[in-house]
């Protein structure tokens, strides 16, 4: 095959490169799982995702210094005042992220008795699936239909 | 808010935390945005993700093993024979993850210039991008309007 162009450009101002030093990580992902799933309080995200207190507490102050999640302060009758933690506009639109990874787990990592959530649509009821569409409104169907090209944020290596 | 139905159910068979297990991790996600650009020999994957070796050679071993990635030896003249690192079926099924992680960075964590990146499709030479549909074809705008529901995997815990 020929030399891909992209051995003459910069990674060092990649966005996935970007996107993954804030949420590359398994934690990480988990957290913001529950979140999607309206799971906000810290006791029942640290049972569901079985992660120990501390590094749960490490990516929920990171989640929020990324503006991914909220602080919202609740109180049980009783008890002493708590957060919540709810997605932002910037963590609602890790969205395509989460399900791109539950639609591969459900294909390839799924246990025999099938999958353990689906998603519907609240309109309709019926299943939501991520598709890869062109701006003509082509589906694409596999990534050997798709052409990295160079953006403006490109750098040729001097 | 009302208490999220998933507090009842098991996670030890979510498919998004099996989908982490596999491909949860920086280095992996950056050997597969590598992969999807068409780069494919060590050296070069090294020089664009600035691994160090050994956890590199650990990652793709890892990927060869999950069966994402299969070596196919090549030979340059006067060289010994090594290997090219290429996507199987089941690596290609992950573009749709690349692709989230490039449109959320491409938004979120983006430089002045712009992206780097863009992809078209090879067929008309319009942008690609992913969408939410459901299966009666609305498009799906925003993670608000998507209801996660229990699959037929789902355990109610004990």
């Amino acid at each position: 095959m020929s030399r891909p162009w992209v051995l003459d450009y910069d990674t060092e101002n990649c966005t996935i490169g970007a996107a993954l030093a804030i949420v590359g990580e398994k934690w990480t992902f988990l957290v913001l799982r529950e979140a999607f799933n309206g799971v906000r309080r810290f006791d029942d995200i640290r049972r569901r995702i079985a992660a120990p207190r501390q590094v749960l507490s490490d990516r929920l102050a990171r989640l929020v210094a990324q503006d991914l999640l909220r602080k919202v302060p609740y109180r049980e009758p009783g008890q002493r005042s708590r957060s919540e933690y709810r997605l932002t506009d910037k963590g609602l639109a890790l969205f395509p992220l989460i399900v791109a990874l539950l639609q591969w787990g459900n294909t390839y990592a799924v246990s025999p008795a099938g999958p353990v959530v689906e998603l519907r649509h609240r309109g309709c009821g019926t299943q939501v699936r991520l598709q890869l569409r062109c701006a003509d409104g082509h589906q694409v169907d596999s990534a050997r239909d798709v052409m990295p090209v160079p953006g403006p944020g490109a750098r040729v290596i001097a």
